[in-house]
């Protein structure tokens, strides 16, 4: 009898609970322990869900009652190119497909982003035809040059609730809070080594006081570190006000909600990518016209969407981040709002008559991180350590802005796929229309 | 020199693309040779991604450019107790812990469910302390007696975008769908075996006619049946009227983007959860008492997330779904909308004077299946059988309700063990501002 | 002293309550002495407010504690034309500016508007610049054939809540209901020699049901028709059901709240008004092009809307409803829902290579009525008139569509002027930007 | 022949064009002259309608094209009392029912509202039983105490789009912004005597830039005093960064429609009242309970509304904010946002063991103003004159605040009538139930 029949044994018996098992045997021995129970209980065979390569303590931060693990497909798509010497500006023609840089211009455009040059980007999923697409919108941004992107701001968020009195207090907690952001700085980066509380915002729903802790977490994700931090600042203004804590999360986070707040002032990393794509490869590759896509785009992500009532305006950005999400260790959950995405198409007339695409994505609340979290697992460290942005970055948040990049120009790759697809069926169709 | 090292070597020398691999080898040596390429190219080891377990054939509907697997711990919670023989609308005192049923009353309320009995939930993630919390709250739905769960409405949409010349078209174009739902249908449901279409909804903005199709897709997610099914039923469209097909998806579906369309009209399965418990057993598990509990859903889940302009109501319903979902292999990008729920945490009287709390959970658009997808990955299916719920159903579509039950009360299980945990601070926190 | 001022002393005197007046003197009079113990309280001389000309007993079903009324600068913009003998899918070059029809075309697409011909549209109003800038666009839209409306849906709606023991009554409930909507219309129907039940839509939130009933209400805007109707089928519902109601309007109605719900499903009417102008009249009567009212458009109205996180995505729509529906006695309150607007601006190539401009206006949730409310006053049915729209139409309810169709009209008339003069200062400023 | 039938016929010769009228005559005998040609017209007399009292030259930054006026029957409701000498936070049991203070405590809860005492508030509607439903919610306010009411925000806003070339551009602009908030300053403060501005928010979505510019505008409603001094802004934007400027407004300010920013945000001023109502009055005058009321406000206000897709959690403050803005010179087409309304009840348990209602309404962006605009023309005034609050205040902006602190209240009481009436609606029906 193994150790691990033992121990499944005293879990029937009523001898031991089955949280308790890690406190009676390694961790591996304790998570078979557990399959032995669970395929009894459910008259399974859970031999594929133990087939876990990884050391079973070392998952021991990210999940409990662990009985093995799911295995997720993982592929690879790119190069992704982003923020290269090109001019983001321009667009070429197509004949650097194969990533050839264009003559960078001299103003050097793409200064200023975390991301630069080529990167590959694993992603894990289920769904077929996911990373042929991305790949495929991925070469056209190549032949174009690259993708430009930037994060245009940064903040983790955590937002606890506050009961008061009545207005008249929750008019004097504000002033306070308005007075005093200094001493609430000191409490909250006290917590912390790395995070800096970049503001507090308050909120009043009568007699319920939110305040919007907004954190520059570095490389990290954050989300710990700013209720940490968010928790010590309390204190302080329970001590020195009228208010109350009810929740140290009062939803104006707002955590794995999907809110118009965050798609609005952001939350983790907000970025854009962007590019513009000639007419001509635009034909050549797609099969369509910058009008065409442009029309798809208007009607589908902005009309559309405007009609759903719709907190995301794009065709399928959650995709590529679930996808980014699961291979490099960030929270799932997340992706909730971290899909939260206005997609952009638009022609551009060029002096010589032709037209250009744009092609954008604009991500509002892309929460990642290259530390910390499920980050720190085999698979998903070595899917950061292909992009080259495991660990912390120099200067610090550097490979997160990184990642945040790289992610948004994938998502541009699938967005630029998808309605290239869609309106190369549009435009065949109308073709034969007219043939008719 | 293996086969892959020959592989990989060609492609470095522009041989062969990437992504054509599987065409020179089998797929187990296809993905060794990409992560070769990669190793090389990145300066990388990527011994745990290569170290899956399942056939990479396996794979092969569910990825491209395959290099391996995430491996993403996966542990399980409960028993869930779903629609048991007890009385879901009385709360015991807390006495029957251990799942042992009360006396069934005659009315025999959890007739109807989809679920019933008790289920393990196996949860995949990498989010520390969610499933020790789902536990928690498992722990006293049990001793209430189990919760109650029902899908209260059931249709997978797909909504393309037709272009017209203008109003006078959009009206005569609707008119004729309104006329006709009987040889749309036929087209739709002519492309599949099971699916049912259920209804078509035409909406207009302008020059653009979106007309969203809801069916039945039993036991599948549904998302490819009713994708083909639609075009189908588009090409009638086409050639009865003057519209002209855009996109197939025109965002009114709405998939993968948080919409209010579908919080509103739902998509994929509507499944609420609930469970009464007695204020007895609120203080002796969870410390803290009813009226605390509604207090914190109040301010945070309710007044917090109407401030915040939410599409979700609740603490972290998002974290349950979203790890049920990589454990039994559903859509991950579709957490987006499956996570959309709203919490009610309210007061009951009894007429001995106690105080009962009523919990709930409604998620609107909770897109499963049991069949298809990435259902038929080896850790999936091995997941879907410790729930007893792999393969189609009996009646068909059963299986994909009683997921749906079962992910709802994990869900609910949630709320209640982190609304509890918020409201026994505050409560403690209450009481040092008394003892003061 | 006058019966006024005798009156005044009684309740200055604690003999008579304010609301009372009507009781004891004509209506008249009431006002008057209304006015004296508020001149008296307040210091002030209300002159002007006194000096109203309709008779007081005419306002008894509008106002309670009436001290005289509030007189708002009324204005008219016009001809409207609607849905005239033109093509509405051409455009013409402008020289028909004087409202002269060209042709019609065979295929008659203006067959189906309610409206037909032109209108003289009343509007009330303190926001100067308003009416001339609908001037200017109505000038455009007759010059380039008159506009094309239609009312695309119609249903005035009222949506209870219900208490139900938890979600398994909720299912019961729901089902019941989807079985009985014959019983239901009767019972509605019972109430109302006009109204006919449209349908009765249920949602389920845990253990509240919500049953929107939805009401074509004629030439009435039906709000009280909808409530009473549905009070009676209330009854039977909860004589039918385990469902108790709680509040006639559970706010998925959704009345005076802007709601995702009246964007998407409607409410009242809803109604598009479209234009197709040629780049010649867009260039020589806004000084400006399709191409640059479009981008305008699609930055402002589109992108920034959806940025803001609105629910309406137009310029100023509510400018021109609020004014239409102060002279025509709608519910002022109800622009809260009726302004809700999509408003597109697309170019259209012709195939002579000229470019047309498309404009329109979707108005999602229109709530208007000819009889009832507020139409009953002088000057408010007066405007009606000036409409050729007072009373009830032939057939019943085509005074109310032509209403919201002219309206509509008003609306597209307003964004296109305001949009044009936006966009020919950037094409000025953009002039500047190239040298010029 | 009048001199208005000498118009009238030159206008129908073609000689005048309708609205040069002014350039010819007196603006009454412009708006004569502009009756005759319309009742020809139209066939229709305009008696009512010309038979407006105020000289209609002072209507002219009001209107255009002025043919009189539309008369809505104005009353008045009050006394409301607003930030009294009592205290906002304990409940009075009812004995002070005419308004009768109760001793002040000592802390002084009201210092800080901007309205003291009792006022009248006229309100102008064609909504029957509205002002009867206001005033039963006023009386039991006073027998309350009197409510307490704050503006906890006031910034009027404006946001322009700019366009630029793409993020990198973007990410250079909003940078500059950040460095140069006093330069903007400066531009935008040199074109008002009173604005201020309060501060410049940037956001970006691609190559769109908006900066949302919230200004201090005293006692004015501010939309114009905020676009000339950001029209002003803008100019040095131009000059200084890649940005040119596409649309003064980008609908991120957001004016006339809903939009979460403002709900969030703010606009104008953000004002909560409160109060707290002893279970006794509740039950004396509302004939319900406490616990009633915040049932039926948590299922309709709350619950109802996050099920609709809501952007207003109340039941009617539409009604209130439309008919003081009529009544009080307003821009009517602002009730849209001005509307925006969290209606709260909830119950509080007192040391004794009985049950208060804290009920409060907190609007997020009430845009209201004593000086410009409407407020000029005479009814108007006069009703401003009633309120005490006509003009300038002193200091500057106290009048505009303490405007919208009393249709806080004015709202909170049309809140709390229609919810005691559902809820005793509710309970009779409850106890019928019981009686079975």
């Amino acid at each position: 009898m193994t150790a691990a029949d033992d121990l499944a044994d005293r879990v029937r018996e009523g001898d031991l609970r089955i949280h308790e098992l890690e406190n009676h045997a390694d961790h591996d021995t304790a998570a078979e322990a557990r399959r032995l129970v669970l395929e009894d209980a459910t008259e399974t065979d859970l031999e594929a869900i133990g087939d876990y390569t990884f050391p079973a303590e070392a998952a021991e931060p990210n999940v409990e009652n662990m009985i093995g693990a799911a295995q997720i497909p993982m592929g690879v798509v790119g190069p992704v190119p982003v923020n290269g010497d090109e001019s983001s500006d321009g667009a070429t023609d197509g004949d650097s497909s194969d990533g050839e840089a264009t003559d960078a211009d001299e103003s050097a455009p793409n200064e200023g982003g975390a991301a630069e040059g080529e990167y590959y980007l694993p992603m894990a999923t289920t769904e077929g035809a996911l990373l042929a697409s991305v790949n495929r919108g991925l070469g056209i941004i190549r032949s174009a040059g690259g993708a430009t992107a930037r994060v245009t701001k940064n903040g983790m968020t955590r937002a606890p609730v506050f009961r008061v009195g009545g207005v008249a207090e929750a008019a004097r907690t504000v002033e306070w809070v308005n007075e005093n952001t200094e001493a609430l700085r000191k409490a909250a980066e006290s917590t912390t080594s790395h995070g800096e509380l970049v503001g507090v915002e308050p909120y009043v729903v009568a007699d319920s006081v939110f305040l919007r802790f907004a954190y520059d977490t570095k490389d990290a994700m954050g989300m710990n570190m700013a209720t940490i931090a968010t928790g010590e600042a309390c204190e302080i203004v329970e001590a020195e006000t009228p208010a109350s804590l009810v929740a140290l999360s009062g939803n104006m986070c707002s955590d794995k909600k999907p809110a118009a707040i965050n798609a609005i002032e952001g939350r983790g990393r907000s970025v854009t990518a962007d590019v513009v794509i000639s007419g001509k490869l635009v034909e050549d590759r797609l099969h369509t016209t910058p009008e065409a896509i442009a029309e798809a785009n208007t009607r589908k992500n902005l009309t559309g969407s405007a009609k759903a009532g719709a907190l995301g305006f794009n065709a399928h950005a959650a995709n590529v981040v679930a996808a980014a999400f699961l291979a490099t260790g960030q929270d799932e959950a997340q992706v909730v709002e971290a899909a939260n995405t206005i997609t952009t198409m638009d022609t551009r007339e060029r002096e010589d008559g032709t037209t250009d695409l744009y092609a954008s994505v604009s991500l509002a609340s892309l929460e990642v991180g290259t530390v910390g979290g499920g980050t720190k697992l085999p698979t998903q460290t070595e899917a950061l350590e292909v992009l080259g942005l495991a660990g912390g970055g120099d200067p610090a948040g550097s490979n997160a802005d990184a990642l945040a990049e790289v992610i948004a120009v994938g998502a541009l790759a699938g967005e630029l796929s998808l309605l290239g697809a869609l309106s190369s069926r549009h435009l065949a169709s109308a073709h034969e229309d007219l043939g008719r």
